[in-house]
């Protein structure tokens, strides 16, 4: 980004309320581990309930983690009366979602007033901590003002 | 498809037994209600559990159940003794998650040796059983013959 | 799409207008045979200019078609006073841009006030008529009204 | 990337005679600047000819300068008897293609044996030498061996 993006003053209330209110999240046993403006981080530990037929972690558990982390990254950066929606998002799995943890992490590549562009990758950490990169994301997220029902 | 693809006869058992292994479809509430060649179809009820924080179903698990309907479409066509990994998709969400029940469909767009393309439509049914297309998916499957511990 | 988009009375002469003004479509030797309300055909002969390395027609000039295909679908939806913008597309290259001539149809899938989405199709006529699927796009296109220099 | 990848020694020079067998970068006036090892750089200067109805780059011209960069990136790492085929990208056109010339990046982010995923960012350059980055790819490359007219 050329310039650091500007966050209202409550941009990380905003989003750990938000975070907490997404039950998908407790679901997968995921946590909100770093917000910055712009910069969201979210961690959990290898869940079995999650995997596919290879005892991976499943492509979609991968991407609920990276769209939670892509859309709270641009939230942190949306008035404090928005509400933010995924438009639409893009995965690559680069490498089966194999390991003790892992590390989603969301970052806006392009804010905007209406539409905001945020890049996602995905870590998988062994036994040693050796992390190793096991999907992106590019994701387009929509700030949304005065819609009922959509606020957060 | 210019020609109907041909699968092999135990591809429906196939679908079945891959799908019963994968814990991600069962932690859902998903189901398998449709096996052709070529084509999948997942359903579940709403599922409070996987919702984001308006109360939508969370992309995440409507890219998970896509993901799946999809990878199954390209798995019905596959060889007996291949396994199937999604190297990458794309989800357009065109609605909130929101209805009594959804119907996730993959389809093969493309066959392939190696690459196999697949489609998919995700539907919300409301009380009425009205049904609306919430999200579209795009993704593209790789056919993997002799990787230990990628079997179906 | 569940209802027939209504289109505004002249949307076909500003289709053709917008079209008229791109530049590029007269370098692809593209011309527009066909505009109904959320559905543009857009047509080429076979163009050694635009090829790649093997000589088939380069995915970018694949792209090119059906972004203009699928914007002016979404352009042929919106209000008179505004502007459309391609936010982002995914395509997929299915088989190689080998033939004698080309069409690219682009789709609503999804009308809306600010973000437009469709889906495009890449067709190779070879000299027998025979139709193949080369390529498929996802766009997501948004209505851009009263923003300067983005009319038409 | 974990590590540095290995490209065989003449790889520069089957980027570069490639590259020159793609008339479509010809036809778009644009130059291969930078080949190393996963990583390929192409410029160049506005283009009329290839601009959409408000007189900026046509998202399909930044597409193809990226679809190149990305492909020669990915090419740059296959074995001297490979050809690369793309399989599919995916765009986000993050501000309008205006400018006095434009640099394309293509990156490796995953190199792979069959599948190579590579990462694009396209800049404007103003007057000024003032870059700004217009739009990002993902795409997914195929190593092809042993296919007839598919060489290079």
């Amino acid at each position: 980004m050329a310039a650091r993006p500007i966050a209202e003053p409550d941009f990380e209330a905003r989003v750990r309320a938000s975070f907490a209110r997404q039950k998908a999240m407790s679901a997968l046993g995921a946590t909100l581990t770093q917000v910055t403006p712009g910069v969201v981080e979210i961690e959990m530990p290898y869940n079995e309930t999650f995997t596919q037929q290879h005892g991976f972690l499943h492509a979609g558990a991968i991407s609920m983690a990276l769209d939670s982390a892509c859309g709270y990254a641009a939230y942190s950066l949306m008035p404090a009366d928005a509400g933010v929606l995924t438009i639409e998002f893009k995965v690559n799995l680069l490498a089966p979602g194999r390991g003790e943890r892992f590390l989603f992490r969301g970052t806006v590549t392009k804010p905007g007033r209406t539409i905001i562009v945020a890049d996602g990758q995905a870590y998988a950490y062994d036994g040693e901590g050796e992390a190793k990169m096991i999907a992106t994301m590019t994701g387009t997220m929509m700030t949304v003002v005065g819609r009922q029902g959509i606020e957060g």
